[in-house]
């Protein structure tokens, strides 16, 4: 086989065998097949595409590339949760404790963030002392033992997926529903859960701008795990503005515990009863969302979920006070207000400029490298179709350095676009999409 | 500037501006933007194309990524011509001296064979002597002392082509008419003529196998060629089967030889005959084709072509009485008859297979470091619509070694497809391309 003959075949509209594919993926991630032969490859597969069964071969050459972990001795049905990304979208914190609080076992990897929008773990870290530097065994024992652990992604998962997502990164070649699919469906099989609930954001702030888009990611998403015999469920859930009113990493964490004390913002209490329920009826805890619906709201109302956070919290070293102190997490030294320039109905937030603000104020990561700051971010208090009065407070900013605020506050204000013009708000849930 | 914005750029269908041509030819030639850039651009390129502009544009940028050659110290119009290769193609060899006889400045750059197609370089070598290792001086001297001189390609002729080509040719990005037009007129234009005429061929020996796509070639050469400012035609010439007899290197230089001594097969002297008035004229030599051709058939009758052939082998080191004696060229052990299996008119020659003939009998280079034989190759003895009885000789064979002689011969045979049914020969000429 040589994959000159592949890149033809494929620049000439045809379909790759399961053998070609595998044959691709091994060769390019041991360095036998040149980068410059598979940028061409994916540039004929961004014009030609790949039907269902090449993008199954494809998931599943690069899930098998590294480590495929092996959940089975952690008991009952893994589900595992995965966001498209998305600005202030702290929903893992609030959804993992609520389905662990229900018996679903939550075995999670999880990575930092990179770009406008932020990690999972980081915002964990807000908690003093919280670490996801353990071990697998340690892993599994809090699962077994609590109902979740969170790890960093220490093991080697799907390695081609990494090296084939830089080169795709720098030769125009990203944007193809079938790459865009496998890349981020490659490490959800590799990291062994039995189930997958996946959350498609679509909007301004999210990496599909428009709800076609979304719906074409979310569908060839659940043929591909349904395909690999996961059972595989996407919601399709608005980006178009930030998602609750926090953004920033100890902010969303005094947010996301907000909600566990049901005191939480209506959009993210409802995305997280929504996709929860899927994964409680995923994990056979329920007969139907609407019964985990139900069970999801209880453990709200009986605090079982806060003290699952807690709990958990405490399995990796950080101080569980802080879940009933969020007073007393990190914060910033400046902390002011900014003012409407307008008075009227807010017409559109141009939502990754949101995360971008954060990101300015420290919050985020530009590379790999940086330091962020847990303290700063924003405290939206209007959000598309809200209206406001000229002066009155259209967010709080929190940051530690003046330049940074200003930055951040000119850039804010341009992110919002106010008129006379009464909104009609977007639904959050746009959609459900199964085999 | 960015490669990634261009190759961004290209991808959804926009023109490349002459700028971004000429930052992406010599960012890549100097090895500042990566292969695995350049050939997600050349895929790029084959799906969106490019306009007659950006052709131009990259032909000008890789002519430029190298010498360009100054052949102002030669006086008169220097016309250039370029055959895209074929099969028995001994063109160069009538119709130089044929042109030169006629004062028309032959300075030409020339290259070896690779493949089944030979070179005008390897057929001239068949001269004991004679040498296209000549210094520039040496060269542009010849030129204006006796009209014709041939030079190896010594100079760094559009370097960025070589780079170029060399990755097309693993990326399964060739056929591409814009990127094909353009690396054959980047060396064109660097090599320095003042005029250019293309034989560009068309059939089963050809790069090019149907008449469209010729002719499409043909007209993005002559494209460039105007709008580089060089008076460019091109002929679009058979090549459904061999050109003239002969296949082989000193076979072919023996009829070439035929040729000017007014004994040669008849469509290679038509094909000179009509290359060439278009030289004539472009030199201005001529006022039209019409009194170019009458010139060119009386520089054979009167031996001018001959004699001019003699001293231009004499002027670059080689035995000129061989010009005379043909009979003393290197010969082969081995001279046999393939006889025919059959009776009836020669339907079909696959044209290339003959040329694999010659490859397989030692004739040609497999890879750049072959060592070639000058005496081997084939003689057909019947083309396309003959009619021929069972046992009469198709073709002799002249080989130096049994193995390889029965190999080509099963070979030869196998690309003849005889039958009862009478056939309509096709035109040599298929029709004259200019702006």
């Amino acid at each position: 086989m040589r994959m000159y003959d592949l890149i033809m075949k494929k620049r000439n509209g045809g379909a790759l065998s399961e053998d070609e594919i595998a044959f691709m993926v091994k060769g390019y991630t041991n360095g036998e097949i040149p980068d410059y032969q598979m940028s061409a490859m994916m540039m004929a597969i961004y014009f030609q595409g790949m039907d269902e069964t090449e993008t199954l071969s494809l998931t599943m050459a690069m899930a098998k590339s590294g480590d495929m972990l092996d959940l089975s001795e952690i008991s009952g049905v893994k589900v595992d949760k995965h966001s498209t990304g998305g600005v202030g979208d702290k929903t893992s914190l609030v959804l993992t404790p609520m389905v662990a609080a229900l018996g679903v076992p939550v075995a999670k990897m999880s990575g930092r963030g990179l770009g406008h929008t932020g990690g999972t773990i980081d915002k964990l870290e807000s908690f003093t002392g919280f670490s996801t530097v353990i071990s697998e065994e340690q892993f599994k024992e809090n699962v077994n033992r609590i109902g979740i652990a969170i790890m960093g992604q220490t093991a080697d998962l799907a390695p081609a997926d990494k090296k084939l997502y830089a080169l795709r990164d720098v030769t125009a070649t990203v944007d193809n529903m079938s790459l865009i699919a496998s890349s981020i469906m490659s490490k959800k099989l590799a990291a062994g859960a039995d189930a997958i609930v996946l959350d498609v954001k679509t909007g301004s702030g999210a990496f599909m701008k428009t709800q076609e888009e979304s719906f074409g990611l979310a569908n060839a998403m659940v043929k591909i795990g349904t395909g690999a015999g996961r059972n595989t469920v996407a919601v399709v859930s608005d980006m178009d503005q930030p998602l609750g009113f926090a953004v920033g990493n100890a902010l969303e964490v005094k947010e996301a515990v907000a909600t566990l004390n049901g005191e939480g913002p209506d959009d993210l209490e409802e995305l997280c009863l929504t996709l929860g329920s899927y994964m409680v009826v995923a994990a056979k805890k329920a007969t139907d969302v609407g019964e985990a619906r139900e069970m999801l709201k209880k453990c709200i109302e009986d605090k079982s979920a806060l003290r699952k956070l807690a709990e958990f919290i405490e399995a990796q070293g950080g101080d569980k006070e802080l879940v009933y102190h969020t007073d007393r997490l990190p914060k910033a030294s400046m902390i002011e207000e900014i003012a409407s320039p307008a008075e009227g109905y807010v017409q559109n937030i141009v939502c990754d400029e949101i995360g971008i603000c954060s990101l300015i104020l420290g919050g985020g990561r530009e590379t790999k490298e940086s330091v962020i700051d847990l303290s700063v971010g924003l405290v939206l208090h209007k959000k598309v179709g809200d209206y406001v009065r000229q002066g009155e407070s259209l967010a709080t900013i929190h940051a530690n350095d003046r330049e940074k605020l200003n930055a951040a506050k000119q850039r804010f204000l341009n992110a919002y676009t106010i008129n006379d013009t009464p909104v009609t708000k977007k639904p959050l849930i746009r959609g459900i999409v199964t085999r």
